[in-house]
């Protein structure tokens, strides 16, 4: 293999893989305080469209690198998503009092 | 343009630009405690060989994307090491005690 596609290899599996540490995380401790919910929604948004482009172009490695990465991201927005709701909940049932 | 190419770009703009408001989060609140230290190692480490790769193949968007990433990763990344380094001299100075 060329050295140019090993660093690529490398490089794919770092970014990719990266965020499994932060998911790992954030199902352990629950908290998303300092995690910004813009970036996961349009982080997870970015690579719905890289899984559409690799599906259009038949890329094995574009779909199956950023399946992962929609799966890792996915379970970090949805619990940003939960702590939004329950955020609102709480600032309505503020107000009615 | 081809669908395929304008989704991809779209895709390329969303994954890019969505570490810009962790960056601004990251910088105004100066809190780090929810993100995950060994996800932005991997992740800058993966950025900094996606840019060697797009320099060895002479691809200008692989290059910019990555340049982009790099310096709004690598700010969020810096607030880490400090927060790290600062935890490692408290421990320090605790067991001192």
């Amino acid at each position: 293999m060329e050295i140019t596609s090993i660093i690529g290899n490398i490089a794919a599996t770092l970014t990719t893989m990266s965020f499994l540490p932060q998911a790992v995380k954030t199902i352990k401790s629950k908290d998303t305080g300092s995690l910004s919910f813009p970036m996961y929604l349009m982080f997870v948004m970015g690579v719905l469209l890289w899984l559409i482009y690799g599906t259009l172009n038949r890329q094995m490695p574009i779909i199956i690198g950023n399946l992962v990465t929609l799966l890792l991201a996915g379970i970090i927005l949805m619990f940003m998503l939960r702590d939004q709701l329950r955020k609102k909940r709480n600032q309505d049932s503020g107000s009615r009092i």
